[in-house]
């Protein structure tokens, strides 16, 4: 592989995914990744540009900066790109009335849509929410439509809590389109669209960019699909079985986001 | 499409499917469909073997068969291959120890397996036992073992129950396969094993049989596959688009079972 210096050569700005590469979330809101605050801390004070770019579901942008901030990062709310505002964007403008399966937690970010006489179907990161009853009555809904439309924000696999690794929205995407025989739309990573709303909100091009995230497939594969570059921290939900992913090579692996940012202080944008 | 004589000629024996065909599941025991209770007294008076080949796995066959003998059906359990029993033997040969995710009317059917340490997961029309946590917990199991086995017991999209359509097991199935990455081995409709214990057990060879069942997918072109003939009923989970499935065409529509019963005692085994 070729050294560090020629991988980030040009890199203008960092997108950074948050759970599993800021914080590991779980019980009492979570524990920060060591090393992470500080990492955070010199890359906002280095000419980097920096952007958050996260397919959080389970609370709103408000809750999640604070209890990003109550954890010691740097972070406001105007530097996030997450999938709820994203899909309330979307909503609007195809005349969209949802019939929400969504954590309540989030639930705030959805006040000012319409969602009587249901048209389609929201689904986020539910957690406990996905109940047989709530997921039955999605169904449901969904079965009733002529033309039946799934919004799913995110389609993660599981993520990684404090307490261990727990089932993402993904999966119940994945029984909803079975049992419907349909496919669902998808806002969030690793939709082309998303990762572009964020580079757009940073002012830079796709080949300025480097995404850092714990996901090989929703972070790196879908912002190299997008023409950016890609690291993969080996915190979070990373697996050694990513190194060998059969279809995605990052363009490097580093420990955790110090190592990342420590790296790309050295060799970024020369 | 050939006379009925033509299509149902030869016919010496009728696989029946339970849920949809002879009855609705729901709210205090479900009902019977109109007609089923005297059409399958009449199947059982002729000279045609009759045997049920059933998905159903909320239930174990003692209880299926009481609420159903309950409602007024002639049906012994020696006459029913469900797929509880046929999973209990595969564990058994090939060693292995389940984590049940399962609903608990059907948990004295794996009275006598080791459950200890598991090393595999079995999954079942589980209901409202579909909670985060149970599958969440499942899910745990599975990314544990070094070689995750997932057993499901059918892979039914949905079924119908009195108040409305309801997510099946294969929906769930769908979600695990997904989380984890892997295939679950499917006991049950439509696994050609499966049809073949029910032929075997009738002492029928496929083109002497005939399926009768409400699932285009799991019954129709699963029995088609093994060499029997198969009918749709428009009872149960039927829809209207099932006739003109892309990929799945049955020997024959009836309105119910009793309709299929008046042809095949017209036209079998001449």
């Amino acid at each position: 592989m070729a050294a560090w210096g020629e991988r980030l050569a040009g890199v203008r700005g960092v997108l950074l995914d948050i759970s599993g590469v800021l914080y590991d979330g779980g019980e009492g809101g979570g524990a920060p990744i060591a090393g992470s605050v500080e990492a955070l801390a010199r890359l906002k004070r280095s000419q980097l540009k920096v952007r958050f770019c996260t397919n959080e579901s389970q609370k709103s942008r408000e809750d999640l900066v604070g209890m990003l901030r109550r954890l010691g990062f740097d972070i406001s709310e105007g530097e996030v790109t997450a999938p709820a505002p994203a899909t309330c964007l979307i909503l609007k403008e195809r005349g969209l009335r949802p019939h929400l399966l969504i954590h309540d937690g989030v639930r705030s970010e959805f006040d000012q849509i319409d969602t009587s006489n249901p048209n389609c179907v929201v689904i986020a990161d539910a957690g406990e929410g996905f109940s047989y009853q709530n997921m039955n009555k999605a169904f449901q809904v969904l079965m009733e439509l002529e033309n039946p439309v799934l919004l799913s924000l995110g389609k993660g696999r599981y993520y990684k809590e404090t307490s261990g690794l727990m089932l993402d929205v993904g999966a119940y995407m994945k029984a909803l389109e079975y049992a419907c025989g349909i496919e669902a739309e998808v806002v969030g990573k690793p939709s082309p669209e998303f990762f572009k709303s964020a580079l757009r909100e940073m002012g830079l091009e796709a080949h300025q960019a480097i995404m850092i995230g714990d996901d090989i497939v929703g972070d790196v594969s879908g912002a190299q699909r997008c023409g950016m570059r890609a690291l993969q921290v080996r915190t979070g939900k990373f697996r050694p079985s990513d190194e060998h992913h059969p279809e995605v090579k990052a363009d490097g692996y580093v420990d955790n986001l110090a190592e990342a940012v420590d790296l790309l202080l050295q060799h970024a944008d020369k």
